[in-house]
């Protein structure tokens, strides 16, 4: 496969982003990359004139093609594989990979998935509501100061993204279809009715569980066919209870 | 030789800038990645507060210390070893290196050599009188588009230097502590139970789906706190349908 193919699956998720010049300043480096597709998850979009200027003439149609969604479950619908990047911290809940170790995880994925890399908003990054949403997890590396600047940590990953690309466009494992983003939420939906049912889950606890979950779930790269399997056992429990 | 050490002997110099925020994002990744030293080759500093603001008050220091030279001869005086960094241009006059190609070459210089990175103007990049200093020549790949933002060209070298030198000294990847054999075999045995009971799977197709789930399940790494939710929930399922 191509390596304008495999960038053809790769788009940035900017989620509540503040500044109107590191927008653009992401849609540069996204385009230098070969990587064309910017999403914006926000109220609004901002005014496009410092947006534009960041992005220089030449990637403008970064800008102007933007897409808005107010939310990260809506904006991630068409994605299965769905990286999330976060500062380093002093301990870990989850793996967490450099982007030279994601972006090797990721080439055998790339052909058959939309993958979607999100960055969160300058001050506090991404939420852990936003991370559930992630199969994997990226950490820039750093010294001792590791608040990296929204624009350069999007260079960074782009960067690695394409040089990966670029480098190892032959020789790659094909990988299968994986879960869309709907499918998952859809999974989701039956495993919770069904935990509630025999009381693993109730309200108080709900939020607690459902994440420990997810994050179970979502770490690695369930197909379709696996997230049917996964669907149909609650359904046949939740049949089973009315007998 | 300690990464510390050898980030010491790394140094990063602007030439002839002309926007202060860049100088200032320029020391904020530079001290991101653990580099301290910064140079400009300007005839004037610009005004500290764009600097500044950009730096954060984390890397102020460089701000602050940032020494100034009126040309590059004078600035590289104390160097031995080189950088130049340039755009891909579609014919070269010498060998240009990837960061990373460059990187490997400079990890065995750094321990005994004092490293001068060079970066050029925002619009024209450095000259070719500028280049006559330099040993090495590095060029960011990029697709079509291959103009570059100064910080983020700033960005992507310091990140290949800093992970270059701490690659070698440890394992970047930080992981939870995994689920033993013994945990996920006991984990398997509740779930083959639970699904018996609401006759998900029967006898005769019994190796078929847990085939599927033993797939499923094995193929991420789960930790040990995960197999005890799995079982919990298999254990709860399994009081319910006696009540």
């Amino acid at each position: 496969m191509s390596a304008s193919n495999l960038l053809a699956n790769l788009t940035i998720v900017l989620v509540r982003p503040k500044i109107a010049e590191n927008i653009g300043a992401a849609a540069r480096i996204a385009c230098n990359m070969g990587i064309q597709q910017l999403i914006l998850v926000r109220d609004e979009l901002p005014l496009r004139e410092p947006m534009a200027k960041m992005a220089t003439h030449k990637a403008a149609h970064l800008i102007d093609n933007l897409r808005l969604y107010q939310t990260v479950p809506e904006a991630l619908e068409e994605f299965s594989t769905i990286v999330g990047t976060t500062a380093r911290r002093g301990r870990q809940r989850w793996v967490v990979q450099t982007p030279r170790e994601l972006v090797a995880s990721l080439l055998p994925l790339l052909p058959t998935n939309k993958t979607a890399i999100l960055f969160g908003p300058e001050d506090t990054g991404l939420t852990n509501d936003d991370l559930m949403h992630c199969q994997h997890n990226c950490a820039i590396p750093t010294a001792e100061f590791s608040s990296l600047n929204l624009a350069q940590a999007v260079a960074i990953v782009c960067y690695e993204l394409y040089y990966g690309i670029i480098q190892d466009t032959k020789d790659m494992t094909i990988c299968p279809q994986l879960a869309s983003s709907f499918e998952l939420e859809s999974m989701y939906r039956f495993i919770e009715k069904a935990l509630r049912e025999i009381q693993f889950i109730e309200e108080a606890s709900r939020d607690h569980w459902m994440n420990n979950i997810r994050r179970l779930i979502t770490r690695q790269t369930l197909t379709s066919k696996e997230t049917n399997i996964i669907r149909g056992i609650c359904k046949k429990f939740l049949q089973y209870r009315k007998t």
